[in-house]
């Protein structure tokens, strides 16, 4: 059973799975080989060998630059940082953004030895034009916001109007669930109505 | 992101995962290309092209007779039929029981027209050894059930010992969340202590 036991322990790493849960993802392939093992694992095999990482954004994707780089109907006025591929996607799945991106892979962290480098920030800064506007979609974290603190002096000087997300009461929210901080944030930032 | 939104597709068919989480997967799939992505794909093609269903006991493996049915380590005095590989799997787990399987693939059901020759009933007939104990290890709901008295009426006069799994209270269940029948099956059975 060594090659199942080899593909279970795999199986088990992905998120949301467990070693039980790994087990039985197992069991379901292997009673449904030519529907979805065989196409999964060919799916894996060519999406492993075509991804690239975008030299200009960041982003993940089969061709060089990405989709989204290459995207003559994109506003190149507005540009969107965001810590990771997983925030492009959310954003992206709004269809609510339709200028261009600018994946970090991370932020800013004294203690795990990431620097402005590691963030390709320079790449940010050379990207920039005057005029355009610069979100900066970080996640409302210590590590997030002290990342885009740091951003917003490095572009300071380059011309570019500055934007954050709104922060405050999540749609649906019910005010008892919210830490503090968001409900503080929603106060402050009230609107006359 | 067509070869991107296929795998998704594909990975959110998994039992555990959803689109959501299907998603999340994939970007850890694709952040890890080298160390998860690419040997998932490998593992999932290599069991996919070398699983076999056991012509004797219907377990799935890599080999033909499978692993159990090949082990001369087994006690051929016994004969366990389970429902379903997972149930197999569950009790190979506990490592109490060193007898030989037969796994039925299903239960009996007039319904979805399974019939005795779709779950092998024949080929377990056929195994059986006068003196043997076949235990009939197949879940306790109705179609479980309804299937062991089939066996049952089939091997009658095959000189085989014919044995269930016990029911009761679970180990670490309270009595206050189980069911009524569990509850009755457990009082009926009671023994001295």
């Amino acid at each position: 059973m060594s090659e199942l036991d080899t593909l279970i322990q795999l199986l088990a790493k992905l998120p949301g799975l467990g070693p039980r849960s790994a087990r039985r993802a197992a069991l379901y392939l292997i009673k449904r080989r030519e529907s979805l093992m065989e196409p999964l694992a060919a799916a894996l095999a060519r999406t492993a060998a075509a991804i690239r990482t975008c030299p200009v954004c960041g982003n993940l994707d089969l061709a060089e630059p990405c989709a989204i780089c290459r995207d003559p109907q994109r506003d190149d006025g507005m540009l969107c940082v965001v810590e990771d591929l997983a925030d492009l996607w959310a954003l992206e799945r709004t269809g609510a953004f339709r200028g261009r991106y600018h994946v970090l892979g991370g932020t800013l962290s004294a203690l795990d030895g990431v620097g402005p480098e590691d963030l390709g920030i320079d790449r940010l800064v050379a990207r920039l034009r005057p005029g355009q506007e610069l979100i900066l979609a970080l996640n409302a974290t210590v590590e997030g916001q002290a990342t885009a603190h740091y951003i917003a002096d490095r572009v300071a000087g380059a011309g570019v109007k500055l934007s954050r997300l709104a922060q405050g009461v999540p749609i649906g929210g019910e005010l008892d669930y919210l830490d503090d901080g968001t409900l503080i944030a929603a106060l402050k930032a009230r609107r006359a109505v």
